[in-house]
């Protein structure tokens, strides 16, 4: 089970939580060192400005890398949670001229989990849900097709694809060719224009996704909204709300209106909800309702098990841990329960112009991935991914967006099977694995475990990582678990970005690189995916100011230092030299020789030099 | 900079640090949970009963994982720090006839970092130092060679061959084969007697070392003793001492008579103290003096850096992180303040002989391995494999045994390219890693940067892996960062024995997804590789007892499990039915469904259930 099946329980039939009144406090706001500065780049445009991430080196350089914690880290910017984040998008969406205003599916109690006698009555408009910008929902004009897909195979490079091309560093064309060949997706629904729209796709930096949700045990609506800024302040490119229970929609909404990264869902949960947790009960027409509740307040991507057909549920039977996804456990009992086809595979066509429409991303869910070393890579598996890549043909061919989602737990060496076969089968389609998990035993330590899996097939080729916390397989995870989650999948996207020779993902490795042979300790804290941690360290070792400029570490010590050695060997056989051929160097040694034996031999640092 | 080169931090003139007086504290003793039991599989001999960890489930099942506690963990036993572990190999060794007992070297002050001047004077014996079992070193008879590898040449199956078999579950014979080809290593010294047998070679299961050593912040002798047993109780198979500084040689000495694993060492660094860290004072006399020492004490493999030939020193100079090794750094140093060759290639077949009468194994150390992704697989460090190739080739004509050190840092598209060339160059003499760590811009969590890298390697033929802490790069690693680096490899090395599909590697996996699928929690508990981090993340969330034995978990709450649902799945459609057929799957579907509908549609636990 995965945190995709998070936060299940039931929550006592009280009053929603009280709206927040308050912006997210500081652990979601500033970054996490001063000598980080947001900084924009311009695009063609005046309201096209990039964000990015400037470390400020001690030797008057900077690194620019990129960012994913929106305006929270903009000094200039005040957050207001009440408000929402400015809609970025707005002026891009109105100017295609190709949206429609109109008068949305009326709210109703159970869309927050609420019984249809509930005393708060109707959600009939969304200033009852979310005070700052009461506003009515956008769809494509006369079903115009309104997707970054319908637009780059067209031809035009729309501005959101411009700004996600600037932020990696791409030629904008190259951008929307990969979209006009399904290859990469750009989620972004027209009713989120708070989001700063990013690339998911092989050709482009690996992406990872933060799981959040309410719970019994947590849940409040300012809570669910700290911890999204909380995740993409470490690096989260996006987010699913995997809420359930109560407050489901309101939660929803607030999340959305203060997120700057992409928001995704698992509309089959909410479903649920509404049929008071029986599977059986559930129907295309509720489903249906829930996803049109969730285009209108702009979720970008929804994940959606269509692919767990009737016939593959036995497939499941002899399994070591039969069907962990909870939405293909939900799916599976419905068609038991029916003995009819999974309807989301039998409304698919109907369900992509509904997607079409607001410009939902489809993220095609593996209702039937292993959830075990054992059951990886088995024909139930195989199957639904066979049906995944007929689903995202039809879902394109309708001009909607799709990615397809993988697992799960797969030993390394039938990782790369699953990627081979998914580009096959898939078209190439962007992949969004959950991990995978290298190893079943070791519970309290799955970040690690699938960081492994992650970072190998981020390299063969997957798009975006969903990460896993140490809490995996035993609870919910808390501040830290999702800070530990993000960092580590962000080390395995890293990492499959250098394998892969993403053009700008080794100067930052050589940046730390450099700072860490210059003895810049500062610099090496500030160029660190989590700056706090590696100063912390540092600290409990050499605690005093003067050791993060002092050249030797707490390795060596003052007395010997490798590094300084090196400096010492750089600076007799360098570039100085102009050294060219191994005679050059046989001389230089030579020459020297002398000087070190003159220079007394001191190739040691001491407290006393 | 690596835990290598850890601890060089001077100590203040002061005498050495008290004696210990007791038993490690219980954190060295015991397993971390009552469901782990000490048991004993026997050989052809009495004294021949090789431990192992029986986990104790809850249905009346046992699981045997491979153990490296040693005697600590065996109730029975009652561990006396003062009088060292029993020489469990002294019957073995004396039974051979081949060595001789001999009037070892006299110990002198600066074998403790003393000055020649001190007031402790010389440690003429062993009883000074270690007071549980005063003896005199024992050393091939004549020159006898009294290494594994050359009675495994000669078709001979020793006790510690057979030992270690029983321990990996393989025939003794294919062991004996592996050693004798050079593809395995087998590291005891004939001083050693306490070491319980172990293999270091790609056929068997990946092996992992743990590093400690004293250092200015923490040194007591008591507490380098207790995280030997701390890192060998969570796994570590080998560990290295890196103590520098006073105290080394007693340090040493202790470890030796209370380490149930192989001890290997950095014979440069106390060569270096010697000569008052003044690199260009060292000499091959200093060094082989220090070499004696050691074998006489016990130690099992010593990393020797001879392939840092001077004519490789200038191919470091344009890196970006030059030399990081310490003893590569050091040896560096003293090929340019003489601008001679390395006297460790120069006398390297001296050192064979001395090696071959204790049988110690060699740690061919890769001095000149990268620090950083930029210098990865560059010339420098495939110039130094080149001549460890070679060096491992007389080594072995003099029988002893070998294994080959590598990087270190390297991203992942190239870390094959590592292993493949080390089979090539060094005839599959063992390989044995640190990390590799995948990218660099992640101070603070290079435990899991390089776990990535290890996993990987060791999938691709790596026997052993050389742990890595947070603290890399940052400081000195205390109990809480050893135990996060052991588990960190333990993760990796078994992940890797399941790609390279070790026989017995997947039962472990397979007994954890049982007991998860049947909600045994506690069973899973006690099989991970951490039970007391495991229950305390399922504690957090739902700490009451019956949660425990509870047929839902903290994910998806009481009212909807997808584990639940498979599992009826299984009983409808799995064995039961003897389904052998697409044919058979279909109407056992039609039959059921009815009893689906009749049973309620109930597919849910619920508390009211």
């Amino acid at each position: 089970m995965t945190m995709h099946e998070a936060a299940q329980q039931s929550v006592p039939d009280s009053a929603p939580s009280s709206t927040p009144s308050t912006a997210p406090s500081s652990t979601g706001t500033g970054y996490p060192t001063p000598a980080w500065r947001k900084a924009y780049r311009s695009g063609s445009r005046p309201d096209l400005r990039v964000p990015y991430r400037e470390v400020q080196l001690s030797n008057g350089r900077t690194v620019p890398l990129y960012d994913t914690s929106g305006p929270y880290t903009d000094p200039a910017y005040v957050a207001d949670v009440r408000r929402g984040l400015p809609p970025l998008r707005e002026g891009w969406i109105s100017q295609r001229g190709d949206v429609e205003e109109y008068h949305g599916r009326e709210g109703r109690p159970e869309d927050d989990g609420l019984k249809h006698t509930s005393p708060r009555g109707g959600l009939a408009n969304l200033d009852a849900v979310f005070p700052g910008r009461p506003r009515r929902p956008r769809r494509g004009r006369d079903g115009a097709p309104v997707t970054q897909l319908a637009y780059a195979r067209r031809g035009t490079v729309t501005a959101e694809m411009e700004f996600a091309a600037l932020r990696e560093g791409m030629d904008p064309e190259v951008v929307r060719a990969e979209i006009a060949a399904g290859r990469a997706v750009l989620p972004v629904n027209v009713n989120h224009p708070e989001v700063e729209p990013m690339l998911i796709g092989s050709r482009f930096l690996v992406k990872i996704n933060a799981n959040i949700g309410n719970s019994a045990v947590t849940s409040s609506i300012e809570e669910e909204v700290e911890k999204m800024s909380w995740a993409t302040r470490w690096g989260a490119d996006t987010v699913m709300d995997l809420s359930t229970g109560r407050n489901i929609h309101t939660t929803r909404e607030w999340i959305l209106r203060n997120s700057p990264v992409p928001i995704g869902t698992v509309p089959l949960y909410q479903a649920l909800e509404k049929v008071d947790g029986k599977a059986e009960e559930l129907s295309w027409e509720v489903y249906r309702d829930t996803v049109i509740e969730q285009c209108e307040q702009g979720v970008d991507y929804m994940t959606v098990h269509a692919g767990v057909l009737l016939r593959y549920v036995p497939l499941t039977a002899r399994r070591k841990t039969g069907i962990v996804s909870r939405g293909g456990s939900i799916m599976a009992a419905w068609c038991l329960a029916h003995h009819q086809e999974n309807f989301l595979y039998t409304n698919f066509e109907e369900l992509c112009d509904i997607l079409r429409a607001y410009d939902v991303t489809y993220s095609l869910g593996d209702g039937l991935r292993p959830g075990s070393i054992a059951d990886a890579n088995d024909e139930a598996q195989f199957a639904e991914l066979t049906t995944l890549g007929e689903l995202g043909r039809i879902a394109r061919s309708r001009d909607v967006q799709v990615m397809i989602e993988g697992p799960g737990h797969v030993p390394m060496h039938k990782i790369k099977e699953n990627m081979d076969l998914q580009k096959e089968i898939c078209d190439e389609a962007p992949f969004y694995t959950l991990g995978p998990l290298t190893t079943d035993v070791a519970p309290g330590y799955d970040h690690i475990t699938s960081g492994i899996g992650a970072a190998m097939i981020a390299w063969w080729g997957t798009a975006m990582l969903c990460y896993v916390t140490p809490k995996e397989h035993l609870g919910l995870p808390n501040r830290d678990d999702v800070k530990t989650g993000v960092i580590t999948y962000k080390i395995a996207a890293h990492a499959a970005d250098l394998a892969k020779g993403h053009p700008s993902a080794q100067d930052w490795d050589d940046a730390l690189s450099d700072a860490r042979f210059e003895f810049r300790w500062e610099d090496q804290f500030n160029l660190a995916l989590d700056p706090e941690t590696a100063r912390e360290f540092h600290d409990e070792t050499l605690p005093a100011e003067p050791a993060k400029t002092a050249h030797f570490c707490s390795m060596c010590g003052p007395k010997f230092c490798s590094m300084k050695i090196s400096r010492t060997i750089a600076e007799r056989f360098g570039g100085e030299m102009g050294l060219n051929s191994d005679d050059d160097v046989e001389a230089g040694m030579r020459a020297k020789s002398a000087e070190f034996a003159a220079s007394g031999n001191r190739v040691y640092l001491s407290l006393a030099d």
